[in-house]
């Protein structure tokens, strides 16, 4: 039995990742924040398609041009390349991300 | 903005099924079940990688000879063609689901 989607990690000032599930082209991971933001001028531009969704608390996202503000169960879909940071997350924060590995997987 | 993973659906006397994500491979569903089973003799045999979750509520699954008993948060992979079926499900259950077409993908 994998990690348990609602179990918080101790706070130690960073980001918690998880990998729940992994195969060749999906990869789903259990993320907690504790208000951590992407650094200042830091910007995310990854060859995977990922599909985010907050289980718990908030957060705030820029997706290119757009701000994207996620309540409690909402979900937001990145398409591989789309370059976006993390504006804002609450303390904790639980994501459970899908990522889609893209045509150029050797 | 996809449908609230914490939004319940009526209940209408079946499982209520909720597409958040599609991709050529990779489709992420949320399901809301009401106490709902497979019916008797019932075995799902499909051709997609399932990774399930119990978001909300509880769950148990026979997957082969398997009895996998899902608490709220807990996850279970079901590759692909492991025949499984539906065994109970509270009332109700929150399932979220991301399934991996296969090598057969036409």
């Amino acid at each position: 039995m994998a990690t348990n989607l609602w179990t918080l990690p101790p706070d130690r000032g960073e980001e918690t990742v998880q990998v729940l599930h992994q195969s060749q082209r999906v990869r789903v991971e259990k993320i907690v924040s504790y208000g951590q933001v992407s650094p200042e001028g830091f910007w995310y531009d990854q060859p995977e398609d990922e599909w985010v969704s907050v289980l718990e608390g908030s957060a705030v996202l820029r997706a290119g041009e757009q701000l994207v503000h996620l309540s409690r169960g909402e979900s937001f879909f990145l398409p591989a390349h789309l370059r976006h940071r993390v504006e804002r997350t609450s303390s904790p924060c639980i994501w459970l991300c899908v990522f889609e590995a893209g045509e150029e997987l050797p």
